[in-house]
């Protein structure tokens, strides 16, 4: 093997140790530093018995020439500004969901990445889980037939946060699981939104995503911070077969329905007493593969090093991080006109 | 006990069936006819051993002074014009949902049953459920403190119709049970509906309706034709408990959980570093209460036979009937309008 | 379609409205009598509006010609004197389980059916429903590969009886569906058993049934009444594929696992550090096969019928009563001997 | 907070590297070396961060005063050599079940540890689970009145041994959680064991344990490594309550059922027509208590820490081990004669 890539990670914070724990077991990686504002966090997250290094010296980390990508873990206000840094460092840069507050901070970021020669990747976790890999296999296969819709509920009782809402908080997830499973040919095109802030904190804290999607289907996204019952299920109905993917459950993840309703002709059938009989169903089994059990945080970190040595693009790089970003900012504008659809910002490919 | 009320069955039809079946059981009620347009397919529902009478004679059966109530489960154009003669004829009414295709015909149905003086009474099924029975008085009793929201989801592989959307077909059921619950001084103002019609078929198959309640809240509706599995879940979240009822596990169909979030005044607490902490966490046990079996279908034909007897209003009178119409029609209203939110018609007490 | 069977159904009890409402709905029947020493319960069950006679004179009953078969559901104590002059007058018998109280008693019975060339049928439900008979057909076609264990679990909170005690009212359920099950070539060989009886009520009311089987695998039954959770599971185990049966579970009672340890000789792997070598593991995929929607009392009463008429022995025949009882009786002998192994009476063909 | 505790973690197999985790996470423990006679192995549980020091040479680990105690999670045939040389270089010893493999071995461990002055603290993790502790709590303070039998269920595709049987393998967990839930006053006082081999690989593969308690309880065991679906469940049914404890269930890992069977005395009660009128039900509602989110084996090194600190015995301490050490042993020999009922050998307090 080559001699490992130089990795830094900065945020020691909620899932900053995620980040660390996952870089010092992938080979193709050596972290040199974990950086925070906090340095007494950071040496915590570390433990007493780590050899890395602890700092809050952003700069000397990305002054140090044994660091080459960094891995940006920070309050989501920051991602820009230290993205920027870093490409500006020559370093590669893995950052948190969401990229940035904007569109249009965003694309500067990936404009910034393809100027530098840099890879830009978004930890879009889910993306990398062998669920949703499978997934997305089976409907870039055209196993599903047509896309007839998407429903996407991620509730549980949630961190109510002061400077985000429930979709800037939760719905990046569902989103980039959508952008991952689409086929080239559908697109979102618009989005509408429905809030309620029941607690009187400031935040929408339960949310209702309802996006249309090229194909005339639509995709549905429920986020709630105020549910105490934790479900994490997404539906993808297609023409041919249906998908559940219940997160929750781990013996069985994901079920195939070979079930379908078919439509007729009403040309084709005669005269009839009841107004059912232009449709018909299909029965059949239901297949629940066997999935590989693997850490979704180590496939991306390994994507992360296999695309910056194959200088490629990551599968979650910056452009799926813009298209989320495209959606979350047309969902915030319905929001704030009481649900009306908002076309969704293209991104160049 | 006093002679058994004289009754009709009106349909021979998916439901008719049900009502034969339960309204034979009730000591208070005397089943005298079944009645349809094809009088065949209603001598097979009663069977071969049955001394009830099948016809398909609807006039001779409103001009029988042994029928004292009709119960409608005819198709549901026909509903308001039976509905109307049973009443003209001095007949008690149960009729199946929807009571009538606009709320300006339902209330023509409200009204007649009014200057006859006789009950008229619809057939909201879920609202007689041991579960909704039980969650009504935990809602009123102020149990679960203010309520936050509600999320309904009846999902499943249904039968495609020619007549009626999915929303017409399958809401009316979340709806009344909405109606059931809300504590007298929270009513719905406003609904936005989003659907679509992937199969091509002219009817929307798979929608979202969002109900603004007039104390901020939001209520959810999914409604979907198309799923291979099948859900009937309704979460209702209040400020001091929150209870999930899912009708599909029969060992456990009411989770009461002792949870919630809760708010505090920044100004009563420090300077922090981190931003959530404005709210804590109560969590407490959840209880699963033990309720009685008892078919819903059963209870609901008692309350019909017992708002006869006791010339009272039932749970589920024309006026509730009226108020799921009103949400109906702003639904359609809105799926017409590409979501925008549409008031809903108030319904005079 | 010929004429239509006449048929008694003996007993009003808990079982026989069940026989009662299926006997009426098969069109190979004509129930012509609802017999109950108890009359006023018989005419209670049929309901007000029915034209089948209710009656308490079983004399009367087999020396009516109209009926050709009956149907048996009375205390079990009961069921050989019932069976046997049901045949002695010429009639088909359907008995619930158990056939009898021993098997000498029970092969008594066997002997009158041949002797009398009719019909001697056991209603073991179970074996009647869908998902046995899918199961049945994996085993028997040798999908499973070789059988290496059977587990049934049948709990819950039970109707404590003074006359038999849990293993005599539930397991007849199990090894029923075992017998049928069990491809020709494997045969159980042995039972210990082990119970107790904590309520002091004088009947064991928690049992274990461990089955030796003619190739060496075991089958355990577990039935109690004293559980709050109702639990219905059966794991058949293969060497090539297991299924589990959860009978509570509609939407996937069957659940067909791909999955398999393999040994391996030892004489052809190497030398090994560690211990776990000889085995490997196939994880293949889960299939919940689509099943049928159909009641299995209503499949069993046209077993019954079809038996009748075309004089053949039904699935379930009075031999499959015997092998029932056999174990039945073995589990008692070894309850009564600490749980020694107790070897089962072998039943001719 | 006092000078931590030096330990030395021996055996980097399968269970190792947890303790290795458990020990860094603890403060009261300070890890000095991981031993292991693959030093290579012992370095790579380590990683390459790590500060902690890998070594084969454990003479040399029991030679350093900085070790103060050692976990030891060696293959189960070497645990008796290596706690007797810890215990005889002075250290404190906590070591994964077995304890040893006869009961004679395990109480020379015992008796050498009590010579020494030394803690002696088996690895029964589940024992400090937080649904174990809260179980064990109910029981013991009462709550589910006087217990009436115990099912304990632990199936899974598991790793075929060579050198021991599902028994020893699997059910010394359940045997460490019945031993810690039973109230003094009720001891196991006999054990029945069936098992076999359908995989023909020496060991037998899946077992059932039938244990008599000596309050005329049964607690029945089964284990199994054949099952391809994986079921960890625990009924411990009580006079008054019923528990289910689902360990695979996160959200609701226990369930307090208040539903119990209660007799009455038949002479109290008048002449009845049927025979199940001497016992009543008293369904209640289920309880799922909210359990805190602690790690079982971070809390059983704390309390290894604690008891070394305190100088007191653990939870589990060494006669726990004896205890379950007399159980296995019973049900060995049970096993070899064929099911037989085999009395435990007592264990001195």
């Amino acid at each position: 093997m080559s001699t490992p890539i130089g990795i830094a990670v900065i945020g020691a914070g909620y899932w900053g140790p995620n980040l660390v724990r996952n870089a010092q077991a992938t080979p193709a990686l050596r972290l040199e530093y974990l950086c925070d504002l906090d340095v007494g966090r950071a040496r915590q997250v570390l433990g007493q018995y780590s050899t890395v290094r602890a700092t809050d010296d952003l700069d000397a980390v990305l002054a140090d020439p044994a660091v080459q990508a960094v891995a940006i873990a920070t309050p989501a206000a920051t991602h820009v500004g230290i993205a920027m840094a870093a490409l500006g460092a020559g370093k590669h840069v893995l950052v948190e969901k969401p990229l940035a507050s904007t569109c249009a901070d965003g694309a500067k970021v990936v404009q910034a990445a393809q100027d530098a020669g840099r890879v830009l990747m978004l930890d879009h976790t889910y993306c990398y889980t062998p669920a949703v890999t499978h997934l997305r296999a089976l409907v870039r296969r055209g196993e599903l037939g047509v896309l007839q819709y998407l429903d996407s509920v991620r509730i549980n009782l949630g961190l109510v946060q002061s400077d985000v809402d429930v979709i800037w908080d939760l719905a990046p997830h569902d989103l980039s699981i959508l952008d991952s499973l689409l086929p080239d040919e559908v697109a979102p095109v618009s989005v509408s939104a429905h809030g309620s802030d029941p607690l009187g904190c400031g935040q929408v804290c339960v949310a209702h995503l309802t996006i249309a999607l090229s194909n005339g289907a639509i995709a549905h996204v429920h986020v709630n911070w105020l549910s105490p019952t934790k479900v994490r299920t997404t539906i993808v109905g297609g023409s041919r077969r249906t998908v559940v993917w219940d997160d929750l459950n781990p013996s069985q993840r994901l079920a195939v329905y070979d079930r379908a309703i078919e439509t007729h002709d009403p040309a084709e059938l005669g005269v009839e007493a009841r107004n059912q009989t232009r449709v018909s169903y299909r029965i059949g089994d239901m297949v629940a593969p066997a999935l590989p059990e693997r850490e979704a945080l180590r496939s991306m970190m390994s994507e992360f090093a296999a695309s910056i040595t194959e200088g490629r693009p990551p599968l979650t790089d910056g452009r799926s991080g813009l298209r989320v970003l495209a959606l979350l900012e047309a969902a915030s504008a319905s929001l704030r006109a009481q649900g009306v659809s908002v076309p969704v910002e293209e991104v160049e490919a």
